[in-house]
């Protein structure tokens, strides 16, 4: 990040006409804006949200909640035609209101999904291996879905995105977070494995036992991220770790959202650990291990509405209030320019 | 509120295209729009801040960081044309973001101010008297400056918001909503007293003898609340409980920024506990005693950004997220309409 631009937006937020420090974190988060993109005035134009779709071969553990036919159901629902616009999902409806724009990317889903001119291809295999018995992915895999989500992060700051929102969608996706985290965090599972979509105490007790399996079994190391991944993540998550590196590369800010993102930027901090200037967390979500994340991550969220949907829908909520963090920075006048009196 | 489209907003959030629960506090934020807007998907129009501006007698006794002079000159600063629009005080660069419209109310300033076409003068009087030695007010003028904070709120409804959000601009108007709470409250002044724009150690300790002197002097009572703010409130904290039952009467929603707000509400919901269902907090502020207010009024803030400003900026912040609630119940689709199976 810039630390010139950082230092003057310091300054800057000194003279504007407020008791300093009274906007918070707000205050923070316009500093880093500034830093990310080299002004102390930074005037981020739009926002997009890029939902990356894969499947995996874990469900057959009976891991998840929902079953795997949700996956390609919910993508029809990302594009369906309703009154209200296009996509009937939640990450739709918040993407309208505050003028958000949404991508689907299938990068993974075990089906073969209809054609639609706004679903956009880039499909490396019809979902993971079942990291319970076998390596997810191979690395190949990995790289070919890493590069996929930079080519989709490029088209969509093409298209005026300076905001970009990485997002998910994928039956079962919790589980290779959850064991990314693990890995490369080297702490223990189950503080770090959720309920997902919401599993029973039962199915967490197998969700957490397959992962430990998982990675019992896997020979990957946190010095080696794509490794990790290849080992134990998923086609999503590998194509959420490429929008943030090419998002930071260009100088664009990244949202983070919940907790399948939050192993993505695990491995990219293990990769690069200047993404991390690039990074502003959304809420911290529901999900068991998101806290942990956040907090080897550095990131102070902005919110805690209890969300665990994914898609996006927490990343989408924080774009107002970055975009209201840089206005304050860039549009406030200073105590002299108002020619209001300043403390004592 | 209206019950039934409460109950009919649970059975449509429990049918759309996610797990129930997963939008966490915004579904209770939906259900709780249903039941203001009476539709199980409401619809809010605009939002609009009004920053109603009065000074207080007390600053006298030296409880601000800032001189009252402050006042005047921040009215101007909301006003002010900027390259950016109307305008550069905070609230004015996060209501652009969000597209909230800002009306300035003088209902107390000690100062003859300048016409201005955008200057709403419902001026009671000029400034309170100080309340440490005295009431702050009359009865009379108290019913004056909530019949001025009702008429902006109709004004403003008229004009197109659906979301209500009173605000405050006052120098040393921490000092009265903290005697107003404490008394509602019935609570200590220590824990419902802060540092408002900033005072150091020997301010606050003089701010609290202040109020507690007052707190000795008065006789107002907790059932009284016209009486307790006769007492011990301000011009601008009348004139927020005037928009806050005007709002509810309207069937609007009342979006509660930060602790002076909460002190108005208090009051409200001592004349009218009805009044509760209408309000929704935003934030939680970094002023101590906010989250007891929080507490007495049953409502769980949205975010924690630590703003301390006032002027209606955490309220603002709110509007993207009860909008985002209310556009997630009404246009996401259902698992029969999206033809997506739902979990076993």
């Amino acid at each position: 990040a810039d630390e010139q631009a950082m230092q003057r937006a310091r300054e800057r937020q000194a003279q504007l006409t407020k008791p300093t420090g009274a906007l918070g974190l707000l205050e923070d988060l316009s500093v880093r804006l500034a830093g990310v993109f080299g002004t102390p005035t930074p005037a981020p134009r739009g926002a997009a949200v890029i939902v990356a779709v894969g499947d995996h071969g874990v469900v057959a553990e009976g891991v998840s909640a929902y079953p795997p036919e949700v996956t390609p159901a919910m993508v029809a629902n990302f594009l369906a035609d309703t009154p209200f616009g296009p996509g009937g999902a939640a990450v739709n409806a918040l993407a309208r209101t505050v003028g958000a724009r949404v991508y689907v990317a299938d990068v993974g889903v075990n089906a073969t999904l209809p054609d639609h001119p706004a679903l956009i291809s880039v499909k490396v295999r019809r979902g993971t291996r079942n990291l319970r018995h076998e390596p997810a992915l191979t690395r190949d895999e990995v790289i070919q879905a890493i590069l996929a989500g930079a080519a989709l992060a490029a088209e969509a700051i093409r298209n005026g995105a300076d905001l970009l929102i990485p997002a998910e969608l994928g039956i079962g996706n919790t589980t290779p977070a959850s064991a990314v985290t693990a890995r490369l965090l080297q702490r223990e599972v189950p503080g770090l494995t959720g309920r997902g979509t919401g599993v029973d105490d039962a199915t967490l007790a197998r969700k957490q036992a397959v992962i430990e399996a998982a990675l019992a079994r896997g020979g990957s190391v946190p010095t080696d991220p794509l490794g990790v991944l290849a080992d134990l993540g998923g086609l999503e998550i590998a194509c959420m770790l490429g929008m943030m590196l090419k998002g930071a590369a260009e100088r664009r800010a990244i949202i983070l959202d919940g907790f399948v993102e939050g192993s993505a930027a695990l491995a990219g901090m293990a990769l690069a650990p200047a993404l991390r200037d690039y990074l502003f967390a959304a809420g911290e979500c529901a999900e068991v291990g998101h806290a942990a994340q956040l907090a080897h991550l550095g990131l102070r969220p902005m919110f805690r509405l209890d969300l665990r949907l994914g898609e996006g829908t927490g990343g989408v909520l924080a774009v107002p209030m970055l975009m209201s963090a840089a206005a304050a920075l860039r549009e406030m006048r200073t105590f002299a320019e108002a020619q209001v009196p300043d403390r004592a």
